[in-house]
């Protein structure tokens, strides 16, 4: 089975599964984030109440923690809901948005980094900054390519355990040991806002049907399948979330391998 | 006058009062609400800061509160606007997102419940939820259909005085003395997020110009006139709230005939 | 260079600097604000949280404070965020959503009126009510006219220091000395929500790179022409958010010029 018929058939079981994603994630990026989750077949939540988010994450299949648009009381129901999820063993993606561009940002990731996400998910500055470089972050929109931050990505992956995801013009996924390149997607997709972020949510619905390295090589394949042929339906990028979302629902086997590859590559 | 005929007065009505209708809605839908009720006609306003909700719904003409993603400061403003709603006869609308998921919400709706809507507006699971039944919810997503939460709805409308609706594949309406089946509506509409959440806006906008029980069946009609001919323009459910928007706009008393039905049922 | 060359200077002064704007805005109008920064070439960061807006405010090159969904923590934040910009000698922009229509709205608005905004941007009724007129607030829509605001943007300029715009069917902008009409827009525009709020993070992106009173009228200008040319290829308001996007992404000089006018009037 090569990797993207490997991306197929987890794309089979999210749609067959629709597990339930509990997402703690920014005002932003809700709406969005919601609706490429129906379309992939997943069932989305919005829960982030401090006196909800333990018994939500208990009934949930997975979890994704979003930082976009932090505040300090939801900072505390995202460490209950991630320490909820990681004690009765469900997956969960933290999304660092703009760590590095606040010392509020960085601690809240840096914390949430102790609580063992199962996968990591960010953009070269955001993943510069949680392995420890800086001055890679500049708002929310990361300054260096994906390339810059492969090896970052390996260090984060073998000191926190997580599977490490970054982002970009090519994506690479890393679990400390093994990884690979992803390639597809469509120049517009940094001018939707939040489409990492919903992405973000894409991973953790994987995760919640394969393990979490490889649920994030398919999550990522089937993104970037999707987000290509959306890209080729607009003329600029007001379109995209909506062409997205029916790329999402109308993918199948041949779109996908004909629009994203994954590589293996030597770590 | 059918009932269809009664839609479309209504739907006339709202277009020329331009009802404002005060919204205490959650993150995910308060976009694709505003615009639903734009187009629908209404003036929306979301407001939500304790400091101003009463004041606020004082000057409002109907009030929907929606615990889509509750916290304990939005529960406190939303039992205030309501109270000032009632004590000041202006319609109010309920929507018990997700009541029976967590102890939080199912707390909230039912003090909300205790605070008179004029009309409860939720899928089956929610409403079984709040007519004491149990084990219907998951998540946000109903798993029990429309019809199971008939009797439900019935119990429900007499033993709280309101309006109740359960909408889904087939949407029925009652008071607990008459009640109407409404179809329309696409297949489609279950995989864009906050519609059931804009409809309770809708409701609230028919509540305003018309008797809680008439309007809420013309808000239904209506709605599904709309989101029928929005679904045949779309392949998938992404441009779907656009789509919904330009049909609520440009909707005539043919397109409403022809889309949407009310069937008067015995209780 | 009349102004409308002018205006498309600014233009690709914006695409070419691409302008951190950090948005202190509502929750309705968040997303439609990003996407419509970085088509326009910004780069938009949507931070609010009372222990970074401070911080962020001195990476940031523009601030956008908009009071469309208030609540305390927020008012306090917005506070901090404008008097770090002021004291860092950047430029930022009030919309004083609904101004008006609740005391906690009034109080606010002239709170942070108090703390020397560059450009003010409202409806008729905001900048009546800011400017000591009363009743024009109904909701967050107005129900005056912008003509009859232009005598209260007039005095509010003169008094608060700040350029005035008062946007609607034609728009004004003054800095209490000079003043323009610019014309352009589409009629479809009040019925999509946000995009008066999404203006004003526009209006921060020009102020980013050329003086308030020229970035404002450049930024009207340029918002006018691509909301036209949105506007005429819609057949409702639901896509027009979308098409928006597009038009500013793909906006030549040409199409400056033909979609928008700049005239200059007397004071």
């Amino acid at each position: 089975m090569t990797p993207i018929e490997r991306a197929w058939l987890d794309l089979e079981a999210v749609r067959a599964r629709r597990p339930l994603v509990h997402a703690i994630t920014n005002y932003v990026a809700m709406t969005v984030s919601a609706n490429v989750l129906l379309s992939l077949g997943a069932s989305p939540a919005m829960v982030h109440a401090g006196e909800e988010v333990e018994e939500f994450a208990g009934i949930a299949d997975s979890l994704v923690v979003n930082i976009g648009t932090l505040s300090t009381p939801w900072i505390a129901a995202m460490k209950a809901a991630a320490a909820t999820a990681r004690a009765s063993g469900k997956p969960w993606v933290l999304d660092p948005v703009a760590a590095g561009a606040t010392r509020l940002r960085t601690e809240a990731a840096t914390a949430l980094l102790a609580l063992k996400p199962s996968v990591v998910r960010g953009n070269a500055g955001e993943i510069l900054s949680l392995a420890g470089s800086s001055g890679a972050s500049r708002g929310v929109d990361s300054i260096a390519g994906s390339d810059a931050a492969i090896d970052a990505a390996l260090d984060l992956a073998r000191a926190s355990g997580a599977v490490v995801a970054v982002t970009g013009e090519v994506d690479y996924v890393t679990d400390g040991v093994r990884a690979a390149a992803i390639r597809g997607g469509h120049m517009l997709m940094p001018l939707s806002t939040a489409l990492g972020c919903a992405l973000s949510g894409v991973v953790a619905a994987f995760a919640a049907v394969a393990p979490a390295y490889e649920g994030t090589v398919s999550a990522l394949a089937v993104y970037a399948a999707a987000g290509r042929i959306a890209g080729e339906r607009c003329r600029g990028a007001g379109h995209l979330p909506a062409e997205l979302c029916d790329a999402l629902l109308g993918l199948d086997a041949r779109d996908l391998a004909r629009n994203a590859s994954i590589e293996e590559i030597t770590t």
